[in-house]
């Protein structure tokens, strides 16, 4: 690889230093680090297709780069090439209030953005839990917390810019709500994990703060009471903007990490929005709904203080479960199942892994049939490392017998390619028809995704 | 053309009479017939797996038919081939009401499966207004009044099974409310216009019939102040199911089409949805809104038969104004702008219809900031048909230079392909290299949405 090209255009935004590169081969995942050959820190779309057109020429691999909060390895270059690191395109170019639009920069975090939309009396809902960049997010649709109201990703982003693996920039959508000219390639890039094109601008769609917000956590004595409880309030409608279950583990794990009390027994963890009025009744719908499934008393979280340490508590979920078994190798899982199949998914995993000996808590956005399991087998036991993967494989393959999916919102990456064939068959054939089309050399993030 | 191969598969299921094939080269628009060559009645999957495989070889055109309800001539046959009508398909094969999903044939229209939810206390809540077919909305990506609310055929199909030129058959999407697991072909098919493949199958999201509903109607003395009220709801997050906005040209059609005594001015048709509290909150709000605007008293319409009479009078708006000009060549128009620039787009529009001297009626979904001019030019007027084109691509141009869309929900067909590049750039080009990738002979709809 010639990097003089690069250089010439990039200049000290051009790095080659082992720690950027030993930095930028890690990730949160399992995998051992695949570091690139060199980082770039493009600050304009030019600049962009610039590299896509310099890499093209070598057939140099082009990986992106957002925070590196990637679950599966997305980000991680196991056949070296460069690293595209969006941190200095990490500008909200414009915010259209009347139009409850924003357009922005990839590397923009959805923090950043909420912070500078504050004054405005909107927000971006889509909560992953980490600080990710909104190009990330966008490339792996993430969704999170407020999925079940919001939508993930796919509903949340309306047009983008791209440059495509020859360096050509196009634009996709427009500004008006909807469109029926086309394909839709917006949705197609979305979930796209960088194999298709890198994004270079995204205009995303904001939604009112509600009037009243309120959030409450309740326990259950026992899981399936739970979860029941939440496939009642999905199917009757109530417009839930979070509701988020945890098994007792999990809730052992939340004691230890943010010295609590709280009972070690599964709990739903919900946010109601809306007008005051109609938060009262939401409120009231799913404590009717509680107290049928046997759930106990409601603690609610009315300031905003007291939200914010709930959803804390919640986001650090990963961290603080990882924390239950330091010297753990901890695996991540993420499947997704009709609600009617919910039930039945959580309680055949909880059994499996409790059979298996593994420490394995339970969490998810329930309220679209998603859930993980964090496996942690003892990071010197190969035996238990294998059991634990034999779990993830099963949880898969669950997923899929149930109707569902290997992965509700972590993605591919390089963990669930190899699940693309059972989940899709011939259609995983059409995306690499597609990958073929448009990145014929194969530079984009190769060894994701695709056959 | 050897129809034998098809003739031995279909039997009389293969259609070649005049009548059929007439019927099957007309169109609700202004196009003139053009017919196809046969017309295959397929009764399952593999029959259209066969039938694509057979065209395949011998590069036989293929057309997907529905209702033939498209106002931009999709579904006509500009070089021949084989229509392929999905009237024999027309199964609601599956109804999951405890996970909100129904999946059916393509050839099943709205309307039929409404009728067969009725006792499960959900709905598919996509109206185009005609009883189109539902694999025709998907393929046209249709949406309609209630998309304001429900979103468009985008956001309601969850899963499809495609058949493809050569005759794979391919599953997109799972039953999961969500899914990372790569590319979203499912949202890749919807909106395709039969150029990617033939739906063969849905699965759609369903919704909880509301508790309450209801509709009124309230007149303003003139355009603006209608369109502000509109900016004005839909900014402020009021959950509106159906917000409708029609010209005072329009009133004048349905007063002479219904019999009805409505004053000739600007109305706004709204219908909320919701709890009975929560739809008497959204109504208050509204009226709030309204009365801020100029606007004039409700006219309510509580009952389920005095909601079906307006939504009636609604849905035949485009017949009650085609019937203004009884001698009239008829030019339908779509565009959809972002909501802040939707006043600025009706003014504009109506100013350039009124020194046209052509009548225009003008009538839209102007929640999602698209609307409809009717152009009624002479049909014995060479000149006043050239007209009515200038002023349908200067709408077209309009929308572009606004930030919208030519077509918010009409699609493209034959009728829309010329502001493609436009709109697109070189994102159409993309389209043409996914085109190229699944249907390299290009036997699927040629004519039309490529360049």
């Amino acid at each position: 690889m010639d990097f003089a090209p690069l250089r010439a255009l990039l200049g000290a935004r051009l790095s080659t230093g082992p720690s950027d590169l030993a930095l930028h081969g890690q990730s949160e995942a399992h995998f051992p680090p695949m570091p690139p050959d060199a980082v770039a820190y493009p600050e304009t779309t030019a600049e962009v297709s610039d590299i896509l057109r310099m890499c093209a020429a070598q057939g140099i691999a082009v990986i992106g780069w957002g925070t590196g909060t990637s679950l599966e390895g997305h980000a991680l270059a196991p056949k070296g090439g460069l690293c595209v690191d969006f941190a200095r395109m990490n500008r909200v170019l414009h915010v259209a209030p009347e139009d409850m639009l924003a357009r922005v920069q990839p590397g923009v975090t959805r923090m950043a953005l909420n912070a500078e939309l504050r004054a405005t009396g909107l927000f971006f809902p889509v909560d992953p839990g980490a600080d990710a960049s909104l190009g990330g997010m966008a490339a792996t649709r993430a969704s999170g917390t407020t999925a079940v109201r919001y939508g993930t990703m796919r509903a949340n982003v309306l047009a983008l810019e791209v440059v495509l693996a020859d360096g050509r920039i196009i634009r996709t959508g427009t500004n008006a709500p909807k469109s029926s000219t086309g394909y839709d390639l917006t949705a197609l890039f979305v979930g796209s994990e960088g194999t298709l094109g890198l994004i270079t601008e995204l205009t995303l769609r904001l939604h009112g703060q509600p009037e009243a917000v309120t959030a409450a956590i309740c326990a259950f004595d026992d899981m399936r009471a739970a979860v029941e409880a939440v496939i009642t309030t999905i199917q009757s409608g109530i417009p839930m903007a979070r509701i988020e279950f945890v098994d007792g583990a999990t809730v052992r794990a939340f004691n230890a990490h943010a010295g609590l009390d709280m009972a070690p027994c599964p709990h739903l963890m919900v946010e109601f929005h809306g007008s005051a009025a109609g938060v009262r009744e939401q409120a009231q719908r799913f404590g009717e709904i509680v107290a049928e499934c046997g759930g106990g008393a409601f603690h609610w979280a009315e300031t905003p203080e007291a939200r914010a340490k709930l959803w804390k508590l919640r986001h650090n979920g990963y961290y603080a479960a990882r924390a239950l078994v330091p010297h753990a190798a901890p695996l991540t899982t993420d499947i997704c199942v009709p609600i009617s199949r919910l039930a039945e998914a959580v309680e055949e995993t909880a059994a499996d892994i409790a059979a298996s000996g593994i420490p394995g808590p339970i969490l998810g956005h329930v309220g679209d049939g998603n859930f993980h399991a964090l496996l942690l087998p003892d990071k010197d036991s190969p035996a238990q490392i294998a059991t634990a993967h034999a779990l993830a494989a099963r949880m898969a393959a669950r997923a899929l017998r149930l109707g569902g999916t290997v992965s509700g919102e972590h993605g591919l990456g390089l963990g669930k390619r190899k699940y693309m064939q059972a989940e899709h068959g011939a259609a995983w054939e059409v995306m690499g028809a597609l990958k073929a089309a448009l990145d014929p050399a194969g530079i984009l993030n190769p060894g994701k995704l695709l056959p």
